[in-house]
């Protein structure tokens, strides 16, 4: 069965080098008492926008369920000449021992806030690292692109197009997934539909009309075999002169007579704007009112929103290339830092510093809260200790990093935490979650609890990511002793 | 095995659902005696490069000979209730029957000129267009990107660090595979060296420093575990006054006393032509002249070649996110459109006129030539028609389709035919080209055939596409047939 064959592939040996290396150097230090934890955040939102969508996690559980390495996969390790013979053994024999929390798949996030922490032996918590990022990075990108792109077409529908411009295969499937919860309402990909229940459309191709020795003999013969779904492609020759025009007559020819009507018209290439409004002007002069104008052509949401402002005859969108490939912001930038080291039950915190301020982590075994206000509204995001409690029900006095010095509260606000176990010892925990609730989720956080203003397409409100006080005094005293240090 | 389930995936599946829906329309319609040629092209080089590299045939060759529903994809189709049960049936028995014909992998490739072929009945042809062109558009992206860095590195060392970032699994496996033919030294995927034979390399991540009490603590684990490779990260503090030094003392207290070498050190934040001078100097100055440093953090060919320019001193270069996105240009937009269709016998060429000129397609079945001038530099590629021999013993007559007025020859040259049989009636006829064979290729054209004025960074030399006179006419007399109906 292809889909069976398509998911059960092995994918533990998709890391980077050093992962081994390091875990092999861990192996021989003997380290397998510690427990450490890594966070997975991102420093900044994609191509402008005020949020992204986390979207991949049900692909990380499954990921990880499966880990193992193969004998072919131990012979081609022991080849590079690079491991302990007792480190290879070992990984013959390894399974995910480690525990892994995450936000719900299709929540909100931000920027610098942990969507996912593994929490694990040093080895376990390493070898994860470039499936996870791989995934997650992947999967939120496109879910966030796609929201972009829907939310600009203002409720017209948006179909996924994008396969054949996608980065490979899983780039197209796991691709058609993510803007599925971002938000589009169909892909035109086969195995995406089949793999994740996602609905399909499509209908023809310019080589479908070219095969035939006319247009009008084409759409006859689509019409003859769909009456109930045509929608015709009418750029091939020329839209208004004579893809329109046989559209009309195969409607009244064909379709008529069988008490069917024409489904819709798709333009792929020519002035968007001008040709529906023509467009719509001839079907609506030959009573086909009803028959939708489906616009494609390397749309975006730039595209769209352009389109829309000047009046354009669309009912709906195919969008593939820029969606597919999150063309204006092709990096998603989630990193993978340790944020603490459990040695001999002592846990200590760890900070990465380095030459640049962005890059300097949120240290600690955390927490990750939402606040809301007394509306239901998202007012800010919380990180506090893994060890303190958040009770909002008197005021609750957090530190803007930003802004320290003000003194500021949260009045009349209850907190959620974001983070829930997904997996425990290595065993999944969490059940997946059908891709309809996962887009639903995702839809109703934007509809009820993210500002608009956060959802702006230019220069959209900068969400806050607060601290406790305790957190942030944990966070400076470290800096500052990294400092002193330093002189 | 995991390399084994990873690469027996059914991938048939991968196309867009009108491929379904025209292929039931011509099975309905009993096409099955017809023969239809498509041509995969791609319309304006990435990036601003001169020319493309035509990556991805292994794999649209595998794909090919597996092409097959199982039972389970059926049931799936069935489950959609647009296609009629004998298709059903029919797909159930499904193998593919045609031809195809494509250029060597790793050539050198051109604007408008089909790099693959396909003749099939119309079926055949339909069902294969989305998995050949997400295929051969991603790989053929990354190649040519990946030239580009390599280029711009002049002579150093590229690895590919792009996994994490990559647009999910595939993405990362076969880029490192197209990153490898452009002319990457290695890749840091183990997956990716293990599926193709790439070389892998790769040493520690910041989790390694901050996993230890110290950042001295660290290098000294690495360098008793790994005496012989050592190349440490020495940016995750501080680079001048902590890793370079740590990495100079460990150097003289564990290294040196087992008689072993600091291989390099890794700078991966701040700004690198400052830093990695101060670091030579300081590595210079303890007798660490063989110490090479490798650079990575956000690295393109732009950075590179920029660094470079300011003398920076670096041995080679780690790069990730821009690679492998192919991040400014990350969409390669390689099409397939029908150029001839013989039915009973009869071969008759078809165009796409468009709505816009640059969406004009070159119809019929024909012929590609690289032209040669005596001493051996690719001076033009040439399109002729099918039937059409090229003899360039004497002046050959052709015609440049942007100054059709001018009486153009080529003299003193020979042709070579850039296509190639690789399927016939369904099976492949062409070995397998190991990858290795493939990258020297394409670095052998790179060095000997093509102008480097085309190999320019910016505002290259634009190749020329010529084309016999009797193509130039066919081609003409089909548009001036197409206006004069449309009147």
């Amino acid at each position: 069965m292809s889909m069976m064959q398509f998911e059960s592939r092995n994918l533990s040996m998709l890391m980077d080098l050093y992962e081994l290396t390091m875990a092999n150097g861990y192996f021989l230090k003997g380290s397998s008492g510690d427990r450490v934890t890594f966070d997975v955040f991102y420093r900044q939102n994609p191509g402008g926008s005020g949020f992204a969508i986390f979207a991949g996690l049900e692909q990380v559980l499954e990921y990880i369920e499966d880990l193992h390495f193969a004998e072919s996969d131990i012979a081609y390790l022991r080849s590079l000449n690079i491991f302990a013979p007792e480190f290879l053994d070992y990984l013959g024999r390894y399974r995910f021992t480690g525990d892994i929390d995450a936000f719900p798949e299709g929540t909100i996030m931000y920027p610098h806030e942990p969507m996912l922490t593994v929490t694990a032996p040093p080895i376990d918590a390493q070898i994860v690292e470039t499936a996870i990022l791989a995934q997650i990075n992947h999967q939120s990108m496109i879910a966030t692109k796609a929201q972009r792109i829907v939310s600009a077409a203002h409720g017209r529908a948006v179909s996924d197009f994008g396969a054949r411009r996608a980065h490979n295969v899983d780039a197209a499937v796991y691709g058609a997934r993510a803007a599925y919860i971002g938000g589009v309402s169909s892909t035109a990909t086969v195995l995406a539909g089949q793999m994740f229940g996602i609905p399909v459309s499509g209908t023809m191709a310019h080589s479908w009309i070219m095969y035939f020795e006319d247009e009008y003999t084409a759409f006859r013969h689509y019409a003859e075999t769909y009456p109930d779904a045509c929608v015709f492609l009418v750029d091939t020759y020329d839209v208004l002169r004579s893809g329109v025009p046989n559209a009309i007559r195969v409607a009244r020819e064909v379709l008529a007579p069988m008490g069917k009507r024409l489904k819709g018209v798709r333009l792929d290439s020519g002035d968007l704007a001008y040709l529906s409004k023509r467009t719509r002007a001839m079907l609506d002069e030959a009573g086909l009112q009803d028959c939708a104008i489906v616009a494609s052509n390397s749309l975006d949401e730039y595209t769209i929103s352009s389109l829309l402002d000047q009046g354009a005859c669309i009912n709906s969108f195919g969008v593939g290339e820029r969606l597919i490939t999150s063309v204006s912001s092709p990096v998603f930038g989630a990193v993978y830092k340790l944020a603490a080291v459990e040695h001999e039950g002592v846990t200590s915190p760890r900070i990465k510093v380095s030459e640049a301020v962005e890059k300097i982590t949120n240290p600690c075994r955390k927490k990750v809260f939402r606040v809301f206000n007394a509306a239901g509204q998202a007012v800010a995001d919380l990180l506090t200790l893994d060890s303190e409690t958040v009770d909002m029900r008197s005021p609750y006095p957090y530190v803007d990093p930003e802004k320290p010095w003000k003194e500021a509260w949260f009045r009349d606000c209850t907190a959620r935490e974001l983070q829930h176990p997904v997996i425990r010892g290595g065993r999944r925990v969490a059940p997946a979650v059908p891709i309809a609730e996962i887009r639903d989720w995702c839809a109703r956080q934007l509809a009820h609890e993210i500002w608009p203003e956060e959802q702006r397409f230019k220069n959209p409100h900068k969400h806050l990511l607060a601290m406790s006080r305790a957190y942030y005094e944990t966070k400076m005293s470290m800096l500052g002793q990294y400092e002193r240090t330093r002189r």
